[in-house]
């Protein structure tokens, strides 16, 4: 039996890019469905019956949910190119600061930026200055963990990508050239491998969608 | 060079009982350090700066913080008796379980006992019932994984011992044989196995810890 790959997920979300991300870096093939979150398909309901959200990564009719777990099971299962080192202590070092990054730095930022609480969000703001600064210190290569690109690097994307989005939105000069020259200098270098490029979301419609987002929640709230 | 192993850790930590077992489990020979989180030792600022916590396992003078990420390293380096399954497919949900247990049933159910607000209070126990049904329902064997006893069993320890424990001090029936039938067969299951008895800490002196905890947080909050 061919094997059937099938993402379920949308545009802008940076846990379905970072199962693009690793698919395109193993060369996988599947198919996206383009999900609507506001009317969700009967597929993603019953696929993802706890959470009802994506990415859903389903292979051959198995669904898994989390985009760290889904990138797990891709690197098992498909064993070209790995994303994780092959070393156990380097691979619980890996987990770690992907669920470092999740806990502290996704989290916080994305309440800094839609939190209608205004002392929510200055501590979200402070929360996850202090979590870049603790993975600034971290990195000590071109990539998380070393001269190859892989998982920690996956699961930053966020960083990379939909942190300076955030910012240029509520103007604010959180994460700059500046103020974190090496995790800036890594986001760069991450931008512009050949996978990442063709994989990342053009800026401006997003840019639009998630200031929508926010003008919409600010502006009800008061 | 032999192995040296170390766990630093505190009696009565769901997290840190969730290594202990793991350890036990496989025959795993290790020193336990005791800290003391009102203290704490300059090994335990050395071994994890990021978040200051146990438990850490430290290997080799190599340490590992965060308990989930913990048991993935145990059980790559030290094979024998595997608490994951070997199959990626139900190593994958193995993972999902684990995040969800910790995600949706002990960050909420521990606001259920701790939290001063009562709105929070009241939210975060129709979260945890919820999160507990949907376990329920996913429980389908004797254990997590079938048979054997494995990884979502030992991450569930927080349930079958904590859960009950915390439900005794505010005087609530959250967990019983009536309304989780399956999982509180489960819970008395996993108890008794010879490896999590033998591991388990005494019920009366946590209890009494942690009353005062929760009495000391409700009165000074009046």
């Amino acid at each position: 039996m061919a094997d059937e790959v099938k993402l379920l997920g949308v545009v802008g979300s940076p846990f379905v890019c970072r199962v693009q991300i690793a698919l395109k870096f193993k060369g996988i093939e599947y198919k996206f469905v383009q999900e609507n979150l506001a009317n969700k398909s009967d597929q993603l309901l019953k696929y993802n019956p706890v959470y009802k959200k994506v990415p859903v990564f389903v292979h051959n009719e198995k669904p898994i949910s989390e985009s760290l777990v889904i990138l797990e099971y891709i690197d098992e299962v498909w064993k070209n190119n790995p994303i994780f080192p092959s070393d156990p202590y380097h691979r619980a070092l890996a987990r770690f600061w992907s669920k470092f990054i999740d806990d502290k730095i996704v989290t916080p930022s994305f309440k800094s930026v839609f939190s209608v609480d205004e002392k929510e969000r200055e501590k979200s703001i402070a929360e996850t200055t202090e979590a870049l600064e603790i993975l600034e210190n971290e990195l000590k290569d071109k990539f998380f963990g070393g001269q190859e690109f892989g998982y920690v690097d996956i699961a930053a994307v966020y960083i990379a990508f939909w942190i300076p989005l955030f910012q240029d939105i509520i103007g604010m000069k959180l994460f700059t050239a500046d103020n974190f020259q090496k995790l800036h200098k890594w986001s760069q270098e991450f931008l512009n491998h050949p996978t990442v490029k063709e994989i990342m979301p053009p800026r401006d419609p997003l840019f639009s969608f998630f200031k929508g987002v926010h003008d919409n929640l600010h502006s009800s709230s008061k």
